[in-house]
């Protein structure tokens, strides 16, 4: 197989592992965005058509909602069931504390809203997003901003940790990429060395015009890596 | 004069007052949203017009941004001049930390955004605004929402910190009322006995889907108040 193909297998291996896991008859379930929750929805499709499963789904995103939608499963909103038994998403970078970097697609502010409701977040990805801390393989984080705040916010944050930070521009749009919320995104690339990521992640939600990090600290309860082998790893929040 | 004349009255000492002490040549300067911007804004425009002031004024609402080029003040934004000398604001309550309510317009978002790049933020309103604490005359604090979470975070909010909560509703629109960021607007109506607005603010913006609180912690210098028979009183940040 292809390096592509391999890492492809790792995503399927990981999501199928967590929908087999942790979905229940009856469940409220966040479902998130990437590449990864393709393979999730289309295990947890497969195993509501065999096994008759009642599951209501909460998109993350206006691609979660599709994916929902085009897969025949039942959607749902907060506004009926803010409260949820579990969310099934991906991530850029996983730590060993269980911390993620998410919002390589954009889609960090819904993801957080509803892992904040949700009593468990599983995080599914292939084996390269498996870090013993984050930025050894993954070197931004993305910072949804009101677009007026987008200038002051690149330099606050550069001066208040360091690295450099750019609007992240689009590929199929003239100008900045816009958010399923209407809002810019701003890609930190952060510097080495930092460690305390709670506090660096309340800093910067804290400034005025940040809508929300792609930092998740102590959200994820469990996180399933595929390998290209088909192996599989689990981790635990510590 | 009637009562709401009396009002405008106190608004109007208070926005002149701000003006002609904070404001000088050159400046790049924040301009606030409300009723008592309409005064301040008038009084920019005829120091400018008399006294040929070069002022680059930052709106913080679609509203102050009509103001400026109705009054033919030079607009400028954040992109350009990320740092202000002054930004000029009302509230709907200040205590006397100058502890400040803002979002009764529901612009509060952009107004932190400027006034947090601004050296100086200046209040102007009427003497009813005018508090010893948080409540005495002002009952909630707005907090801007993603649309997908208000729900979620009308809970949270009440649960956390009792009081009640609601959304917005417009009445020239149906549904909510939307924001200029195109977000919602959650009102809670906070109870009796808080004083630690500061971990009170960190903790509402911190959740997931909160764009930004009407409470303004540690921001304002000065506030200017205009009482109804053409009186002014001055609070200053202890």
């Amino acid at each position: 197989m292809s390096s592509s193909n391999l890492v492809e297998k790792g995503k399927e291996t990981a999501a199928f592992a967590a929908v087999d896991k942790h979905v229940e008859d009856g469940m409220i379930l966040g479902i998130g965005s990437g590449s990864t929750i393709v393979y999730a929805v289309t295990r947890l499709a497969e195993r509501v058509r065999k096994e008759g499963l009642k599951i209501v789904c909460i998109p993350t995103s206006f691609q979660a909602q599709q994916l929902i939608v085009t897969n025949n499963l039942t959607l749902g909103s907060l506004d009926t069931t803010p409260e949820l038994d579990c969310a099934i998403d991906g991530a850029d970078e996983v730590d060993d504390k269980l911390t993620l970097i998410k919002g390589g697609g954009g889609c960090q502010t819904q993801e957080k809203i509803v892992a904040s409701c949700a009593r468990k977040l599983v995080i599914v990805a292939d084996s390269t997003k498996n870090s013993t801390s984050l930025g050894q393989q993954y070197k931004k984080i993305p910072v949804e901003v009101i677009p007026l705040a987008y200038n002051p916010i690149l330099q606050r944050i550069t001066q208040q940790f360091g690295g450099t930070a750019e609007l992240r521009m689009g590929k199929m749009k003239a100008g900045p990429i816009v958010s399923d919320n209407g809002n810019f995104i701003v890609d930190w690339f952060f510097p080495t060395g930092i460690e305390d990521w709670k506090t660096v992640n309340e800093r910067i939600k804290m400034m005025p015009g940040v809508v929300e990090t792609g930092l998740f600290v102590d959200m994820a309860q469990i996180a399933y890596f595929g390998g290209p082998d088909g192996s599989l790893s689990v981790k635990l929040a510590s």
